[in-house]
């Protein structure tokens, strides 16, 4: 991996579901991680998203996150053109409250790995966690940032004073 | 459209969608309707879908069938790459029995219509029938042969006896 | 087909379902698709869905579109009067937003194809779309601007700037 | 209603339906209710049900029974043609375990009843009590049978012996 | 039946289920069937349930209508206690959305029938009409109201205008 | 509480739910708890329910246990009826696979709880850890009992060994 | 038990819970039954929640309820350390409605029960309740309360006037 | 890294679970990754696992992969004592068909990312593949073993050959 380049990609179905992937990023951005961020549509745009994931590798990007929602076939398609870790984030929808994203994201058939996170919002902030988990790996001052989040969440439940 | 030309493409995600899809090789064999079937999927061999779905118009194809099940990405992404009615059929799951395909196939998002059957071999047999009536619109013999289909149908109820 | 015939039939259960339904007539207007569009239950006037569908095939009309929600017979009604394509839109419902309407509608047995599409508007909106895939058919001007449609709306999504 | 005329008609919207709707019959002949007994469905004989349907109450017949599965609109098209009691029985399917029968069955919209009951065979049973409980209202006969049904329920259970 | 007495008893778990039920009241009231109205709850108040559905039939009672919400027993309750017609009304609720009252009022076992309606207020008023439905069966005035009232919905449906 | 007196009473709905409760009695006697157990359906003879409930508490009985199918309102009866600890074990149904028994035991309504075990016989054995949990609160010996199995529970997964 | 010792822990994942939790601790005030309250989370403390958990016996604690939501492990994880009995509260989210916190509350294996209650704040409430009712089987005055508060609730009903 | 030290650590609830978790350990003997395999239980020997998990960085094991079902605590266990990747795997259950498990599993709260795949044996085989995914990150052999197997598996479904 080149230092300063981009170390994870996100991808999402629609405009929309930027609110929700604002969560990823933050994380990102905490954890000092560099990233890029793009609409792609599985539906709408599928020769963009192949001709996209089939460069990620050579790049020197090592892990990529779709979300998407309904038929949620974006994470899919993106595993389906990389041997990268792929991590799905189901976007919450208005009429089967993501259930259908849900299921679509995680159901994947034997021999397609898409890494799926819970529904929404937290789902996108542990999407982001998770990538890092991932580069931490080999990367000793990211491994120590996790552990200090770990404990920094921990104590932060312990300050909570109920009256 | 050339005469004798294939006129219906199925696809399906896996070869133990086979079972399932026999149900709308044999409705387009009593319509008469010539076919090509083949098991090529949006997750292990994406671009050959891509590439396969890309030619159907120009080779005369005029409706498509997308069979899968689970994580059920095909339907959408025929439908991704094409302007041709796309027809899904949910195959049946051991695990959620089926509502996960269905969610996958039916839960399309806006500008990427799939016409979404029901789940399994009723929604394959249905999948022949509806392929059959696009043809219909356009072939006289065929719009004969739906009607008579549809009266030998009601006719086959009304012999029931029940004792 | 005579020119300038109504091509597309969409009925609704209720005046209710309009606003969703509103989305199918936006998509046929945009494409110089002339239809018609009428209330009509397949609860509160059955007779009427009979009388009604049974003349839409020598009235030149080509695709019927229905919609409804809670227990959604309309489309299967609409599908057991004639042969011509019919595609269902499951309206949103408030209790179980729309599990009702998608199940009763797709779920079609052997022999009645009902094209169910996605739950609400964007359902709504990909009727439209599929009624206009199957006019398209034989109508090139229409195939031309189905691909003129596909490409901008892949064009909108490449516009989309993610600051 | 005139003595030994049919009280009851059953219909049902398919011949596998049968082995449920057998559990009906068999508590109609047990209290000496007169029934009848058909194979007609929404889908596939929609006119047929119409015609039997708007003759039922000039019959003289008190009650409807309706058993379908899947989407199943039969005893919501039967309520669409009369104003006498519709009971469904949604039967049990093998992909979605009954429970698109149900929904389908019992979610009906505001103007046209239909009186649900459990999915499967115990629903059929109750199928048949409920009608002779609506009939029994104005025959005293049946209402003593009735209560002793009752107590001969309880005293079955009462008889059950644990070791 | 005694002129003038109560001919339905409504019952429900809760005060809140009011709103709802009085889609029911409504509807009887309209057609000048009588009823009375009580809170009873088959949780908080069982041997009050039991003293006043068993007095029903002496005091010629012929229907009875429970609504509750959540694990909806009071139908059901209702049941094992008298064999007049007992119709169940499954309140919506906020967090299941009234599944789980709608499988508590409709998967009754067999021997003990619940005639159970839709979710919530379009439910709570089919059980003002499936009452009236019943009773009309010996009531010719009644009967007259209810064909009147079916042609009367049929043509407020023909009188919607769409623009 | 009077020595060798019954300390747990299980009541099950119908005599086929006794394979499934068999798991709860194997507990009992595993941990010398005295118990009864009785065939009593809330909705077959709710009238012996409420007399051999409201009877527990006098006789010294400590906990009641309820097993139930489909729409399983025993346990919520038996709640109904006592200030007892009230155990619910939700019955595995063959169409929806004990959710609906499931929703009807846990979605206790305010004011009358229910302890919701796992649905079908894990959720039985549970039943019976939980009354001696509850018994052994004040029973040394049965406290005792309890930790020494717990600790024999975690032994017997460390000596699980996997080739 | 020693006497003014706490009676009943009550942990909780997140401090958002507290809106729910309040019904729990509301009823135990007016049952004069005293109680700590923590937030404790099994994902991001679990070593507090092993440590805090392990002394609940040797304090005298007697009753130990868990309230989370979504993958709620909680209970689980406080019955997984403790023989006391643990009262469940699955708290409503905003995707699935409670769905997810319910079955991952009360689908627990065998050998390690959790009481669960009904989603949300009648849930909690109930959680309370059940709490008392286990401290009165031996504690006089808190069983006369809960008598008392029985009858209060039968008449609050009682008192209910509909016009 | 150390050179053949163990890489994957694969935990599963109880020792039913081994059979889908085979699925895992094929595919990692595939591709020549060191793994190790052990029955621990969040629920009955949940300082076990605490134990286990923590030592895992130092021992540097690089991928936790966590197979559970029912209330499936198990992975979301392990995510909470380690910043290391954690993969669940939802085992099928008999009752819920692992919607219980796959609630559990995924819908993990912000904080504590798990990796959820597809319920049963087909998610098993993909838990495996992304373990060896992550691994390849930095591991050349490795990557292009996981670029031959994606090869491989397309190679596979170009030569079925349907007649």
């Amino acid at each position: 991996m080149k230092k300063n380049s981009v170390q994870v990609a996100i991808l999402m179905g629609s405009k929309s579901d930027l609110e929700t992937v604002r969560e990823t990023t933050k994380v990102l951005e905490d954890f000092g991680v560099s990233f890029e961020i793009k609409v792609l549509s599985a539906h709408r745009t599928p020769n963009d998203v192949t001709r996209y994931v089939e460069k990620l590798a050579v790049r020197g990007i090592q892990v990529v996150i779709g979300a998407a929602g309904m038929s949620a076939a974006l994470a899919g398609t993106i595993a389906a053109h990389t041997v990268l870790p792929v991590i799905g984030i189901p976007i919450e929808t208005t009429t089967l409250r993501g259930l259908d994203s849900l299921l679509s994201t995680v159901q994947m058939p034997k021999g397609i790995p898409v890494a799926c996170m819970s529904i929404g919002k937290s789902g996108a902030h542990n999407a982001g966690l998770l990538a890092c988990q991932i580069l931490a790996l080999h990367d000793e001052r990211l491994m120590k940032k996790m552990l200090q989040c770990k404990r920094d969440m921990a104590e932060a439940v312990r300050k909570i004073k109920i009256k």
